[in-house]
């Protein structure tokens, strides 16, 4: 049996892309060489790293924007450092909405001053702070589009005179958006985008090169962008998996068409967690995330019924983030609406057997 | 036709291991979820990074020893920068083989004070210089034991009194040696080891926490230590298919038992190169790599002849590093004796109709 795949990361990618990449790894373009074989500078696997630079871009409407991709290693965590290296100067702004931002800050801090601008963290992270300001002789202001963990989304985004970077890394190519307001904008690929192992990056190029300290070449986003995004052996299995994933995407018809089905997942989901009262949503409702809905059993009883339940229906991957515990449910692009309907259909069972 | 695989990196892998990898794209474990699909933090995948871990320190004969072994992301190049941040705190001392190092030196100096020991730049690097003295107030010494563009190998290491770095990119896992030898051993895994994507940083504790900068989180291997190198996501295809290239290794006898083969491979290259009075060898002899054979052709007329019975004779990748030109054969763990052999036949094949 197929399972219904809820996971929040690495998580759910579409069949044909599986496929596709699962018969890459034994021939490659039937050239009687695996994709794992070949040189990163042949120019069969240069060309997988182009495609897969422009379809980023051409799906977020930045191509011929001033913009370039990249996919480097060391996934969203490596660049909350990255970020700090290229562009922080004397001070920048951030806005706390949990785990991530808050490493985010973390790792920006040992460069220079980091200021919160806003924080959710003594309502635990279940809502997105609004109506802050964001000073504009900051070095650049930096948010989460998303809060994978308390299943928080930010809806809109604040006016900004300063450059905004923004970690897509849970929503990215889920909805749209006028991508043109960021500056940045990096993303594990590990959610809609791919397997674990690379990195989107979308920089905006003239914000590069203001900052006085010497960058090591390795953290320099204007050296990955000279060098092609191959300044050293890209991880060429991930990268090539993500191209497929992009293609999929616009075959599909885009953002466009991919939001309306991740609106409808979202509708289904949030309506069950509202009017079965056996369960509650975690985060506010005007700041619930399309992509993870997190919520929790009232009663702690049923527990073991209801897992027992999910089990039988092939529903994996919902527990709750440990640092919050319940349920979460990961709804990204590749997630089918039929899985939502499985997952709900369960939890109506629960409240007809309880 | 299966080709015979002389690449430099990435390169050939074991037949078994592609077919194993392949396979878990589609569904792992017979569990109904693609590998990709799977959380890193399910037991699952736990169990393969353990695996990964404990069969590395295995092979190495480092189990038990103090050594702790990491699979990060961001390549060797990252390694050039993490052996920095987390070692030098006043000066270091380099051994320049050529082009990694180089690149290695470059980026410590972006903190401290590194000092190279000695340098075969003036000779193109074609040999490693021996007889060099090695400060013992220094933080560490690095070397790089082989080096894969010019083709020369470090057959014996220094007498060294401070922490030994070395990177191992290139010939790791293809004999033996005495690694306790070593502090800290790096090595990408896309030669010996595994696809692109994942590198090896195998460290003895000890020599940790003695510098006194902030080390970023992401950088510091105290970090990753602790967080059983899972401080973030990690690139699970590529840990997964290194865990099984070291598995085929294991089951082969190990170390000891591919030395052979590959002393083997080697001797049969080099027997040719030397006595076949169209080629000639690039590196000094004492100092050839059994991994990387690089030579020329006397005559540059003979060159298209050369080069379009390769192509029919199915090899593939000898073409040297653009920095060095001519050829290079590279014939790492994986390489059967066979290509050896092949191309050994068409170097002999052009000697007569020369
Ligand atoms: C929003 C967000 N940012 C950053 C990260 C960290 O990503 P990585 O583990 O690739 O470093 C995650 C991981 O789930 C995330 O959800
Ligand atoms: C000896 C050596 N060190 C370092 C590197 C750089 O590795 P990466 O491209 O993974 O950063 C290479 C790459 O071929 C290498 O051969
Ligand atoms: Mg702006
Ligand atoms: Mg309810
Ligand atoms: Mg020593
Ligand atoms: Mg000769």
């Amino acid at each position: 049996m197929k399972k219904h795949n809820f996971s929040a990361g690495p998580c759910i990618l579409p069949q044909e892309v599986l496929l596709k990449a699962s018969e890459a790894v034994m021939d490659f373009n039937n050239e009687g060489l695996s994709l794992l074989e070949i040189s990163h500078r042949s120019k069969p696997f240069v060309d997988v790293m182009e495609k897969a630079r422009s379809l980023a871009l051409e799906l977020l409407g930045l191509e011929g924007k001033g913009y370039k991709a990249l996919f480097l290693q060391g996934g969203a965590s490596t660049q909350f450092l990255m970020v700090a290296l290229n562009l922080l100067e004397k001070r920048a702004g951030y806005l706390n909405t949990g785990t991530w931002s808050d490493k985010a800050i973390k790792e920006a801090k040992i460069y220079d001053d980091v200021y919160e601008v806003a924080s959710s963290k003594s309502a635990g992270f279940n809502y997105i702070p609004k109506g802050y300001d964001i000073p504009s002789d900051y070095d650049y202001f930096h948010c989460t589009s998303n809060n994978t963990i308390f299943g928080t989304q930010m809806k809109a985004f604040p006016k900004c005179d300063i450059p905004m970077v923004c970690d897509m890394s849970s929503d990215i190519f889920s909805r749209t958006l006028d991508f043109t307001k960021f500056d940045l904008i990096y993303a594990g690929a590990q959610k809609n985008m791919g397997p674990a192992g690379t990195t989107l990056v979308v920089i905006k190029e003239d914000i590069l090169g203001k900052v006085s300290r010497k960058i090591p070449s390795i953290m320099d986003y204007k050296q990955h962008i000279d060098k092609g995004s191959m300044y050293n052996t890209p991880p060429v299995f991930a990268v090539y998996t993500t191209m497929l994933t992009l293609e999929w995407l616009k075959n599909l018809g885009g953002i466009k068409a991919i939001e309306k089905v991740n609106e409808m997942k979202a509708r289904v989901m949030y309506s069950e967690i509202d009017l079965n009262p056996l369960f509650k949503g975690y985060s506010v409702k005007e700041d619930r995330s399309n992509m993870n809905a997190t919520f929790t059993l009232i009663n702690d009883n049923l527990k073991d019924t209801f897992e027992t339940m999910l089990k039988e229906a092939g529903i994996n991957g919902i527990n709750g983030h440990r640092s919050v515990g319940g349920y979460r449910a990961s709804m990204y692009n590749a997630l089918p609406l039929d899985s939502v309907k499985a997952l709900v259909e369960v939890m109506s069972e629960l409240e007809t057997k309880a």
